[in-house]
């Protein structure tokens, strides 16, 4: 009983300082998301790539900002504030070029841009949707909310990595 | 008659200008390949990604470094002295973690590294192999020549783009 007790307490002392740092922390709170392009994203550094098959058919290139790439190459989780990630997606395409070279179809190659997405790392300004701030941009234009509304959700549920799919490709 | 001698004069021309130019050219020059990894290159910026099928079943992110990004977003054709590319080669793994929360089969993600590869341009050095010298690291290793010597005459079918295989990802 007592340790039930205990762990009551101190559940409510980790709400309370929630509530205190994040101002406003209700589930309740209307998420935020990132509506402006974070400058100078294309001369970041590599996190990694991945390629979706289903209906996305996407290749994509996951860039960090310096901060970003510090929290990964030294491991540290949850990300600090002012992490930056940005996945740049492209249709996966067949290389016709490349396999009349090669002798085979084998190569897929960077199709058309079709989005640029971003977390944003900030514990107080994000807090309804984990700490991260989401951004959607298609021809440089925000998403809508709808789309924006999904990316919570589904990130949500890997909590073990606060929240971030990619992994560090060395 | 008039016109296949011109050619014949233009060809040669052209010949002994490459002949002056590289110092030692004749096609039975011994290539030059880059033994030693170029440093920093882990921190260069995106040129774009690959995914190759067949027996290779690889994910590549290319970078170069500030010449190569350059020429790249200037067009300059052909690529510069000191132009750098490398090609950071991974196994293409499905992603059992990223598909169990996604609820399906979709996600595929830079897997263990397999081997590094470079380009580097030196119109003079690497004459004999169309001013670019390969190289082919694995675990930091170089490749034995056998391997090295495979390169070039699958780049020079690409006479176009300057031997380079590589479109810049916007």
């Amino acid at each position: 009983m007592r340790q039930i007790t205990f762990l009551l307490a101190a559940v409510a002392i980790v709400a309370g300082v929630v509530a205190l740092r994040t101002g406003a922390a209700d589930a309740q709170a209307a998420p935020v998301f990132v509506t402006k392009i974070p400058p100078g994203y294309r001369d970041w550094r590599v996190i990694s790539v991945a390629h979706e098959e289903a209906n996305l058919n996407s290749f994509a290139v996951i860039l960090g900002n310096d901060v970003a790439i510090k929290a990964y190459r030294e491991g540290t989780l949850p990300f600090p504030n002012g992490t930056i990630i940005a996945a740049l997606h492209y249709r996966h395409v067949a290389s016709e070029e490349n396999n009349k070279i090669f002798g085979q179809a084998q190569s897929f190659v960077a199709g058309a841009p079709t989005n640029i997405q971003f977390m944003v790392k900030d514990s107080r300004e994000y807090a309804s949707t984990g700490g991260w701030g989401f951004a959607h941009f298609n021809d440089g234009k925000p998403a809508e909310e709808a789309v924006l509304k999904t990316c919570f959700p589904c990130h949500q549920r890997n909590q073990d990595r606060d929240l971030v799919f990619t992994r560090y490709a060395p």
